[in-house]
């Protein structure tokens, strides 16, 4: 896919109208997934504010401190003939935004703007109500376009990449820790543009769905749950987790990465749209707790992905929103019965026929040899 | 350094006593640099709420997804006999912080809070003023321990390594991206758990100073900026920059360079307690200006650096704060007259004696044979 495919010069126009229908009378984003979504402008969260204003009845304005006005132009938002207003580093930018607006009742914030910016235009913006920008923005964000799944796909194939080498770094006597930094190197040089986990939880960590890595070293007969993802330089991120043995497990492991294997096998079935998100989250739950095992699975079954590792929509009990074709988002679950524990990990879209899988290395249990 | 050394259990009282000195009834640290100083906790800012509540009277609390409990635990936070409050997927930890919290009238929140948070502690706590906590904390965090300068030492040790083998990769027929590529990799392999940016400006790149890395490839006669940093293990940032010549530069170049030399020097002479952040960079200014590079040199001279790559105290005009021993910043005067540019740039801590520089590389071009 192309830039431009990826980040569309109608998007601007589709937020201004979404905003608007949202009762939001503008819209304040600053650097994050939200700004890069709308306008593809990667900027970095600095202390020197950078905002793009939607107004829900204006020209759009992108407020940059004078020192990045050259990279915002060579950006994707270069090409939108959206007007960027370089601020001197002497002006209050904030007063410079609240200027542009005028009166306002209800602004929209975007969701990770740093509490010092909120705060400044809370107070830059005394009359306005400050909220969420997200809500408004989910909805267009929520579902991918046939470019943005082909830039989740791309991701999937680059993690695949690294999950395939992975079995050859995984030696007893190895810590965690070692394990990493060798797959971190990976993560990079298969084509992320940066690192955003990796997790080597081994022996009993492998009972911590959220361990990272430690000092502790790898022995024969540990599984280890390798749980991988990074940013590509289109923006989009990936996620695959596949559990590891090294040389023969015990039995009940084995017993139960079965059932776990079916587990997510029977979620990803479940995907197609319309059903609820928390149908899917329920049929991988289902099969693990008729197994006895369902204290042991202690998380949400999904995540949403795109732009951001973990964004709309969540697969959970009690999100009764139906998917629809597009959305893209984690299938995982995960058994945690201590002294071991494992998880399965694809990133899925749902299409009009089911999930399509974007990650392809093999769910059976690698045994390291 | 230890990580005890680094985060000392005193240091909550500190912030208690500090926030109530400034009026603050309670402090709300979500995941960032605030909370990993306060209590040593590296926690990922995510959609779940992982929140330090530190009340002026009254028992500090961190609440923590269910599923984070046993990261936090293992964090040094875990041996600070901290109560940590862990919180179930169905309740919500917003309401939660706010019982915990009972009637308070001005709450400070960490200055990177997301801003989904700040406006849901908002609606949390409808009788509170919320206020950056970071004028609070920055009276902490601005001069460093000695543990913090032994970790911003170790950082500047690293990323000299890095600095070291840059000459190597520097080689016409590549681009700036790949060569970008290599400095990462090895950012990584020096010792860095993060790579926070790297700049590879070559040509007339070399003139923009926020310039990242482009499909640029590098030519003979070129000069190439390359400012790169990354943030420890401990938590501690690096950053320094060189500016090399492939072949030798234009005459013009040499003689600005020379410029850009002295004015670096004279800034870093100029660090001493009592003196003004704001003469440290007229110190910088005042002798490029002399040459007629004055507009030529048109960011300020420097940034604190800390847990955060960019922090107090700026060293630029307008900032009367005077130095005290123990505060970390770079000192990074540029001259950028285009079709190329220069930038020179030291970690350096002001002692009682003067400036300490953390960064040791050749300041001198480096001319790449």
């Amino acid at each position: 896919m192309t830039t431009d495919e990826l980040y569309p010069a109608g998007r601007l126009g589709q937020v201004r109208e979404t905003a608007g229908a949202a009762g939001l009378d503008a819209v304040l984003l600053t650097p994050g997934p939200d700004l890069r979504y709308v306008i593809g402008y990667d900027a970095k969260q600095l202390e020197r504010l950078t905002c793009l204003a939607i107004p829900a009845d204006g020209e759009p304005a992108l407020f940059v401190p004078r020192l990045e006005l050259a990279a915002a132009q060579a950006s994707p938002a270069g090409s939108l003939g959206l007007e960027m207003i370089p601020w001197e580093e002497t002006e209050d930018p904030f007063a410079l935004v609240a200027d542009l607006l005028g009166p306002v009742a209800t602004v929209g914030l975007s969701d990770r703007m740093w509490a010092l910016s909120v705060l400044k235009f809370r107070d830059a913006l005394p009359g306005a109500r400050l909220a969420p920008a997200g809500r408004a923005l989910r909805t267009l964000r929520i579902s991918k376009t046939p470019a943005e799944v082909a830039a989740l796909r791309e991701a999937g194939a680059a993690i695949d990449r690294v999950h395939a080498r992975v079995p050859g770094w995984l030696r007893p006597g190895l810590t965690e820790r070692a394990v990493g930094s060798v797959i971190t190197e990976a993560i990079l040089a298969e084509g992320h543009a940066t690192v955003d986990f990796v997790i080597v939880g081994s022996g009993s960590n492998a009972a911590s769905p959220h361990h990272e890595v430690s000092d502790r070293v790898l022995a024969a007969g540990d599984v280890v749950v390798v749980d991988i993802g990074g940013t590509m330089p289109s923006g989009y991120c990936s996620d695959s987790t596949r559990t590891y043995a090294l040389g023969e497990p015990p039995a009940e492991f084995s017993a139960y990465y079965k059932v776990l294997y079916d587990a997510q096998e029977a979620a990803c079935a479940a995907v197609r749209p319309g059903v609820t998100a928390e149908s899917v989250d329920a049929a991988a739950r289902e099969p693990i707790t008729r197994a006895g095992y369902g204290a042991a699975f202690f998380h949400r079954t999904g995540h949403g992905i795109g732009l951001e590792a973990h964004e709309d929509p969540y697969i959970v009990a009690g999100n009764t929103e139906a998917l629809e074709p597009g959305m893209a988002f984690s299938v995982e679950p995960g058994i945690y019965p201590g002294p071991h524990g494992a998880r399965i990990e694809d990133i899925v879209v749902c299409t009009a026929d089911g999930a399509e899988r974007l990650n392809h290395t093999p769910r059976e249990l690698v045994v390291v040899a």
